[in-house]
């Protein structure tokens, strides 16, 4: 059975201190599929864009095995964009616009052959968005949630709603700070943890990530990037690699987990070193797992009273 | 042959969210030589205090084995004082005052039977200061060195001269990218590597700290610890634990190193559970052990291709 995979869709215009693209492919849906593309099949994709969406943006989803059925796409209309700089230190961006476009009416209809998925990852849109998804499933059984900081500023209640129901949120530390108003990172998971996700994972860029499951705590590193050309897509990047793993493993113990961690970073650490979603592209199983051998080598050490 | 520790002694006040402390024990060649302390002996302690240190804190250091016949008292002076005070994020902290008393006219002279220990460890002082312990030193072999913000920002030079002269530098993340103004913390510490230190350890805090060897990357992570109550002293105690441990074991590979740096992560995350140096008084071989094991279990994961 298929993992279903709703989010954003985009045309993104970014600029860092390398280099600048415009109306590249880009969105929530759109990274978080390619990451997972190459763990899992099939990825069922629901999305909108306007008729000013490209067959070339068409034929990398295709070529990523990615099935399309879900993808909406609006007679007339134009697809959302998003133009954002980032500073010489990358942790910074600014957004420099924002245009809806089709998506401001996006109301996601899962195909009904879909809606016996098993496995869910909502992306990063609207939280009243992600509920309309999860009411149209008939029996999800694992759902990772990925949010941002103005869903928790703007529409905290229909976010809390949502997290009730998900079994995985997927934020990063400043996002987990804001939701809590707790800046112990630790206290402020297990208060995230009782809105109801059964785990936590919270992303800290630079700094890697940390699992929360029952009582237990995973941190992974990050791996050792001296060149960052483009740090958009990398959370989607981590969600996707992080769900496609789990989903083609069905191993959901806290052991596994953290090996879907580690994916997810690996994910997130090619998706970084390229601009848009090119460095999503041209991956390899074989790549990929060597990166996981890295971070392995990076993060292991041992006891000599052994 | 004894682990030489050269550093500050002072009188601390601190007052954070929870509680407020005066005159407590203080200054980095105290942490670091307690932290030191449950790894290896002897420890011999260098530094300068005034005739209101007390017999009390003497006891402390001298009950852990810790050899005072290199603690200058000036009679008549007044010990070194540090006010500071953490708000609620516990990240950041205000000095209210620094009263240099006879620290201002600190001259460390090392013992003659001291100046052929192999293993020393530059507590966190002016680099002008390091560099006369230097001077002293007949043969030094591994020379571990702590320093700040504040050198960095006012005495560059003497620590560029400093630099060229130690194996390890230890300092957190905001000091590598200031001592480079290199935003990248990998491309900092490349650059840093080339000042002079084989090795670098850069502490992240919350985010746990990275040891760079000669090509070779190692990501610790930090405790998650839901109760800091005294960050004071933190990086000090890291520094004691790494150091103490190397120097017990006389191993210097980098895979002594790695435990190294998790000993060290131990101590620090010991030393913040309470005021002052407390946290690392009644420390035992087995409790400090046992807690390099939930470190371990912390960053561990297994590859399922195996």
């Amino acid at each position: 059975m298929g993992l279903l995979i709703v989010g954003s869709v985009g045309l993104d215009t970014v600029e860092t201190p390398f280099d600048k693209v415009e109306n590249a492919l880009g969105g929530s849906a759109t990274y978080t599929s390619l990451a997972a593309s190459y763990f899992t099949a099939p990825i069922n994709f629901v999305g909108i864009v306007g008729e000013d969406f490209e067959q070339k943006h068409i034929n990398i989803l295709e070529e990523h095995d990615i099935n399309l059925d879900g993808l909406e796409i609006v007679n007339g209309g134009k697809t959302f964009r998003w133009g954002g700089k980032y500073h010489y230190d990358l942790n910074v961006r600014d957004t420099l616009f924002t245009e809806l476009n089709v998506f401001e009416h996006f109301d996601p209809k899962i195909p009904e052959k879909w809606t016996r998925n098993k496995f869910l990852l909502l992306g990063n849109i609207q939280p009243s968005l992600q509920m309309r998804v999860l009411k149209q499933m008939t029996n999800p059984e694992f759902i990772v949630c990925d949010t941002m900081n103005l869903w928790i500023n703007t529409t905290r209640h229909e976010l809390l709603d949502v997290l009730k129901n998900v079994n995985v949120l997927i934020i990063n530390d400043s996002e987990a700070r804001l939701l809590t108003k707790e800046p112990n990172l630790i206290k402020a998971a297990r208060m995230i943890q009782e809105l109801g996700p059964e785990y936590l994972i919270i992303k800290k860029g630079e700094h890697g990530a940390i699992l929360f499951g029952d009582n237990m705590v995973f941190s992974a590193p990050a791996y050792p990037l001296e060149n960052i050309y483009d740090p958009t897509g990398a959370g989607d990047a981590f969600a996707g690699g992080f769900t496609g793993y789990l989903h083609k493993s069905r191993d959901l113990s806290f052991e596994n987990l953290k090996r879907a961690v580690i994916y997810g970073s690996t994910m997130a650490s090619f998706c970084v070193e390229q601009f848009s979603t090119k460095g999503l592209e041209d991956l390899s199983r074989l790549k990929i797992h060597d990166r996981f051998l890295e971070f392995m080598e990076l993060s292991r050490f041992d006891d000599d009273r052994n």
